[in-house]
């Protein structure tokens, strides 16, 4: 990437996060040349860059100004403030009921939590695999195998090299999928009973597997923009007897949030002081809005205390099942529970992977994807701003392929997900986002689906059958 | 099979399990006839065939007799009689040590769990994948996952109903191997602190999931031949309040023992009356000696309380991790356990497994592995009985590949691992065997990895060296 495109992204960067408001004006060409060292044609390039993408414009002999957006604009959700109580949780059934009413192929899938797979280079993924079927070493099938195999091993310590975070390979250990990472650290550094922070509102899976591990659950408050709120946390880990936190820093589920770099490292600091564990669950990681990966809580992890989880299920091969725990001093325990729970990961599939991941098309993937969700984002505000009800809030995700939207108070998130699925159209009603049910006219919504008209039908849908319904 | 080979079959079978020891004469012409309703000529090609096998002979004017073994004889152990008290179980540090020094790749790998790769068709299971994943469709990745390929279901259901057990397809779980559909099994029926039974001795990953699941363990008598003692069962169901059993009735991990069709009744009757649920185990189920598959447990199970689990890994695809539960009324809390726990198994191995079978190759290729593994069990027992301690007792399995040797009281089996080790030979030391270590002087051998001359030669040093360490 060219010094201009890094220098047009941080400030685009700037711009989604609200850090430079519509209106704000930009830095001056002399106050660019000053702060970060850049020539005058670097940031000339840059904001002829950004005018071009419609982000910001200029203002003769006065400076480049942010736009103002267009249209009506949707409010932001305010932070959510849970309680401070730890709970058991027992959501489970809600869920299982929610989610079996939504399982039809024909439902508009606004509820779905998987993006679309015709999103996924699923035929380069079929190509790369038959040639490493053909020429398998039978040993390769029952050698070392709870690990996983060594080269997808390397070749994934190598993608977080080129990022900036240093991972040995060896703490790394192939899972099936993000989910068996997540329930192997968990029950690797818990027992029933102990306490796991979560954030407000959060992922219903993540509610699912703390009442299978029978953990209580205390949530801490989490910004719509910027998640976890440090000053929430640090009086959480005063009040609980914490045993592990469980985030996802990079576009939260089902916020969107990013946290900003500095809170990350203050965070990895904060929980080293206590000796807290953080699961950081980061499967979104890979689908940011703009040119840079932001570094993962991982990247400031100094004693190996945070268990970095991820997989390609969302990025590149859903239903492969491979993901991937970076545990830290936690790995040869990750490796023994795995060894007594699943055994092994699929070979074929880890070798298929590899294998694409050497031909190099990755990048240019993920460059295509990132593009299209952030345009299915775009769309998504703007069929909110027009169909939906007065009153509705939205959140302003920097990454993945989720919206939350705060309903006007009156409404019940229920309610409204029984009348969508009548109508043919699914949602995730906030009901399942918290162990309290607090969230109970909010909705999560999937714009990683659909695409422009029929995207923009479906909203429009879902927002004739909210006015009617109120 | 013609009617004659099922005669014959059948036979063997009985002289295999001693039913029909060395000297003892076979049903006459005429007994047959009557017993059996067969034609003379039947009976008559079904001995020549046996004595084309070198099984029986027949002396002039006096019938057909089961042959004496040639060269000296290894005795059977006898059945193990446990303690009948209920323990925690702490195995798992021992297990991983021991296991732990035997993972080079050098090593003649008499402890391994696993016959040897190249005894599996994975040319032919390669070749079948490559077309299902071009022919893809997407959704096939992100449909109805947890559950497993619909088409693959339907054919385990379909081998199944062909040999008399009827499962609904529904019933079924695809799981990453038989380790997560057994480790699901204890999640769905169990809580921290059950007990739960299992056999003496008894597979060392079954002790180091009770232990991982904080469960209960409790031994069963049983025989190195027929299996779990009815008896034994029946005083630890009056004396425990058991909440599952775990057992493997077809070719026990580490016995090779199978229980005689009516034990299995017997046993699932008895279950049922005490509504215990029985976690069947049956990995090893289609490496049978001869031509008839066993019906398994579950082929009894009127209340849907045998939660019956296997795998494709030791029959046809190690590695793949393709393995199933067939749950009966557990079957809806194991899918939800399962989402919770790894969401799904991968697409890719389950869908070259299910084109590889549509072929129609497996019955073909498991055929040749039983006969390879048979003519294996030849090998070994002639070594043993050659090269060994006097003293020396070995098991009889009826399939399967381990033999379950026990030494002269006085050798102790982790010294025998260490100086195994040391010359570079891997054994599985006895105390793996059981929660309270019990079998100190026992070995599992596996002999489905090397095969005639190298499987003797590996045997003779082992035998060398145990001679040499009294």
């Amino acid at each position: 990437m060219k010094l201009y495109e890094t220098y047009a992204d941080e400030m685009a960067d700037l711009i989604r996060q609200g850090v430079l408001p519509p209106g704000a004006r930009l830095p001056s060409v002399r106050q660019a040349k000053q702060q970060r060292k850049v020539s005058a044609s670097t940031v000339f390039e840059a904001y002829n860059l950004l005018e071009s993408r419609g982000m910001i414009h200029c203002r003769p002999r006065s400076g480049y100004y942010v736009n103002l957006r267009k249209g009506p604009q949707t409010p932001e959700p305010h932070t959510a403030a849970p309680t401070a109580e730890s709970r058991p949780v027992a959501i489970s059934d809600l869920v299982f009921e929610v989610l079996g009413s939504t399982r039809d192929v024909g439902m508009v899938p606004l509820g779905s939590a998987f993006p679309s797979p015709q999103l996924f280079p699923l035929d380069k993924l079929a190509k790369a695999l038959t040639p490493q079927m053909r020429s398998l070493a039978p040993a390769q099938l029952t050698g070392h195998l709870t690990a996983g195999d060594e080269q997808l091993r390397r070749l994934i310590a190598l993608r977080y090299g080129t990022s900036g975070l240093r991972l040995e390979p060896g703490e790394l250990v192939i899972t099936n999928g993000a989910m068996e990472a997540l329930n192997l650290s968990l029950q690797a550094i818990t027992e029933p009973g102990d306490v796991v922070v979560l954030e407000s509102p959060t992922f219903y899976a993540a509610l699912q597997v703390l009442e299978r591990l029978k953990l209580r659950a205390v949530e801490v408050a989490t910004h719509p923009r910027t998640g976890v709120d440090l000053d929430s946390l640090a009086e959480v880990l005063r009040q609980h007897p914490v045993k592990a936190c469980w985030f996802m820093p990079q576009f939260q589920n089902p916020l969107g949030s990013l946290m900003p770099v500095e809170a990350k490292q203050a965070m990895v600091r904060l929980l080293t002081q206590h000796h807290v564990p953080l699961i950081e669950d980061d499967v979104y990681g890979e689908l940011y809005f703009g040119h840079h990966r932001s570094p993962p809580a991982k990247a400031f992890d100094t004693e190996g205390l945070v268990l970095h989880c991820s997989s390609f299920s969302k990025s590149l091969a859903p239903g492969y099942r491979v993901g991937w725990v970076a545990a830290g001093r936690f790995a040869q325990t990750i490796q023994r529970v795995k060894l007594m729970t699943s055994l092994a990961t699929a070979v074929p599939s880890q070798l298929a992977i590899a294998a694409y991941l050497e031909t190099g098309g990755f990048d240019r993937h993920l460059r295509q994807m990132r593009l299209r969700l952030e345009d299915n984002a775009s769309t998504a505000f703007r069929c909110i701003a027009r169909y939906f009800p007065k009153g509705t809030k939205v959140t302003r995700p920097q990454g993945g392929y989720f919206l939350w939207v705060e309903l006007p108070p009156d409404m019940d998130a229920l309610d409204v997900h029984r009348r969508a699925v009548d109508s043919g159209i699914s949602v995730a009603p906030g009901h399942l986002f918290s162990a309290d049910q607090r969230f109970r006219h909010h909705l999560r919504l999937n714009y990683g689906f659909y695409e422009g008209t029929e995207l923009a039908t479906a909203l429009q849908q879902l927002g004739t059958l909210l006015i009617a319904s109120r």
